[in-house]
């Protein structure tokens, strides 16, 4: 795939300066762009990395003056654009044929929906159905009794324990793992002896999980993951957690055993969530933050105890004047001391 | 399964409120609870959600006289009576018939003990052993020269490195990697050179470790991990620690290398110790916290860096009044300008 | 493998105490070595534990003066001679012959070069492409249009996703993810619709990345990881990130997207980096930190929010000394209120 740079401009219906004929062959981040490539610049941040970008095109706001080696292309809208640019220089997607791959171990009483693909070696087991047009990549397995709905894509090794339910248009990246035992032990002396782990996991639809991210099977009754629920990446999900529709929890959250997750709540990066408590709907949780307290009303929270933003900010902001606090304390005992002598002075 | 109030009160030796004849299919959490199924409330903090459940039935203390919508079956432990009930309603569990799937690749000097079941596309390298009784569920790799003793079971895609030793009854769910590399580079200008790793990973009996948790292998000697040990998921133990007897490890911690956690010792979620550090048997360490110097006495730590429990929570309390004290010091700073005016008046 | 310590210390060129004739048969650090056993002491951290160990042979400095039951071998650097013996008792690393495992899935148009190995269950998509002399150890799985350099070891399920494009001399440890979709979405109502990420990862030469560490593609462009670059485990790269040469990435750190890690810059365990980011060449960021803003000019940082190394450990001794503060304003208080009583006195 090759385009001018005036083929592009046009094809956008955008205006542009340089070389027309300039020829684009991919597209790239603005700092790591090659020449052949595109890329884009819509937040002014990233001026200084325009002028010393060496890609062959960059789509700019009309309004662009900053200095930059490339042609320029101007739309009113640079991100948007380059996205469709972006799309078309992508190679086709990857497609799976529907059919078993001959390598795969298939239990005679599981039940496969018409369209599906099942990859190399993959495993499942007996009582496990799949629904209609599934993709399971190579390597995946799929245990005893367990489901899936319809237009499902599980990537390469994904593994789902015994009798879990997954939804429809669920997504799970490489190397996820729904069902595993919760982390339960009860104490004999010094010794700990498990607690049986019998419920499931069951997880709604339109769900998407990030890759190596773990959701542990309930002690008893279910792990439940809401419809339109996005988890990123390497993400802790204990047993008997429940988490609401369209909540987004991002890479290397964990969340403890039993506690609840309000709907379309969001937990930034690496937040941890103690056991037994609830968030409720619409937070906001910042990025490293750790939940010790339940959270009854809406909006943003921050720090480890996580507080709400504005507590949180001002307690950030009062700690780097710390030593401008103890500064004034030092000035006031002197000047106290001052007082005092010069008191006992005039008394004696 | 289904039974109806009535017959799960007699069979508890318990008495019930509301209809007998109700019936009973499932068990659930009281929040997450559906009609048909039965749940428990032994925490007062859950009457409101007992209040609002969907649930048929509930199993509550003999004086509970909270409102509740469902069937009220009365025990003197409802959290002891449950887990029965929970028991009775469990599908039974998956159970795999000893033998080698034909599917899996066993090296011909590979020992397989009496009893064992070896599932799809499992690999054994050479020279490696294992005991009887285990479950290898499908996609599991065993290195070369690597053992395991009896009765032990892993997961789908648990991969353990060449001549790891692990011991019996161990449980390794999904995903978990025993004997990676060490993170060791010597410096050599700007780049670095990788120092062999060259030890191995010993795992003591009645181990459990959770799902996509990695132990890295001895730079020499071995990582150790005691009897009774359980480890959650995601977690990271370095090339060279030794983890004493019975110690848990909880989501997401990560211990970097050479240090070791003494026996009995807890470390919350997504603590992170640092290296060639001791903690000693029967401490607990905080969720999130980040332990850098040796502890030497048992007990519960906090913060990072961790600091004995009421240091930390004392240093919290401070920090949540630090607007207060800033406060003060200002009403300081006026009194004393007051005075000093004063003062400097009186002598003109 | 076995040595006599008048054997070892002969081949080390080194003097010793104790008994010639004592048999060695394996190498363990100071605190875990049993009978049978060699060690080493470099740092004096750990006299204590030389005193107590129950190694036979333990390398210490030629001015070691300190109490220990084993026989002492005197090495002028003890850490470096105790490499050499443990490189004599390890067993020979682990070799696999060329050659392509019959229960591996290459596609037909699939390149693999000389002297590889792919190894049992092993599947490489069409248009995938493996240099010379690459080691690819059981389940691993290359996505179409993957490739990888020559000399790459890839240990049992690593997975790469379609098009990713790996250097030569590259390791990947077990559960590695590399070309996961990156955690994008456009917000629909309460919903979010997925973004595609149709970007590719690109890893340099002689990188190395630890267990279940997840890599994602680019929303467009690349993920670029430089050459030389060491990643440890469970580490979380996001779309759109560039990581400079030879930097250090420790186990469990989360970089979010588009954010730029400097050449050679090292981040340490758990550190968590927001998106949109640049942190510049050289610098060095302690455990657990939370890099909130754009890192300007090289050195050690702190903290969450990280701030200069000096900064925030004088802000952790500031906290440290809260109490102290605390009461000294108490004291300031009852000082200046005696002083306004005796005024008021005077002035009635």
């Amino acid at each position: 795939m090759k385009m001018t740079v005036e083929e592009i401009a046009v094809r956008l219906g955008a205006s542009f300066d340089g070389n027309p004929s300039a020829v684009v062959e991919r597209v790239a981040g603005i700092r790591d762009a090659e020449a052949g490539e595109i890329s884009f610049v819509a937040n002014p941040k990233y001026a200084h990395a325009a002028s010393e970008t060496r890609a062959t095109a960059v789509i700019v706001e009309p309004s662009w003056a900053h200095p930059c080696p490339a042609s320029l292309i101007r739309a009113a809208n640079p991100e948007q654009a380059f996205s469709r640019v972006a799309e078309w220089f992508a190679p086709p997607p990857v497609t799976f044929e529907p059919g078993i791959h001959p390598s795969a171990v298939v239990a005679p009483d599981a039940i496969i929906g018409s369209g599906s693909y099942i990859g190399p070696h993959v495993v499942i087991e007996s009582g496990a159905s799949i629904g209609a047009r599934c993709v399971l990549v190579a390597g995946c397995y799929i245990g005893h009794g367990a489901s899936a709905g319809d237009d499902c894509r599980f990537y390469p090794n994904v593994t789902i324990r015994e009798h879990c339910r997954i939804g429809s248009r669920v997504i799970l990246h490489n190397g996820v793992v729904i069902g595993s035992d919760g982390f339960g032990y009860a104490q004999e002396g010094a010794a700990r002896r498990k607690i049986p782990q019998i419920g499931i996991v069951v997880i709604g639809d339109d769900v998407e999980i990030g890759a190596n991210t773990t959701v542990d099977r309930a002690r008893f009754g279910r792990t439940r993951i809401g419809n339109g629920v996005k988890i990123d990446n390497l993400v802790q999900i204990a047993h008997n957690v429940t988490i609401g529709d369209n909540a987004v929890i991002v890479a290397q959250v964990g969340i403890a055993g039993s506690s609840s997750i309000g709907a379309r709540t969001i937990l930034a990066g690496q937040v941890g969530v103690a056991g037994h408590l609830t968030i409720c709907d619409d937070v906001i949780v910042g990025a490293q933050s750790g939940v010790s307290k339940d959270i009854e009303n809406r909006g943003m929270y921050l720090g480890s105890p996580a507080l709400p933003f504005d507590k949180a900010t001002k307690l950030i902001a009062h700690m780097s004047r710390m030593s401008n606090l103890k500064e004034r304390v030092a000035g006031l005992e002197n000047r106290l001391a001052a007082i005092e002598a010069k008191a006992a002075k005039a008394k004696s």
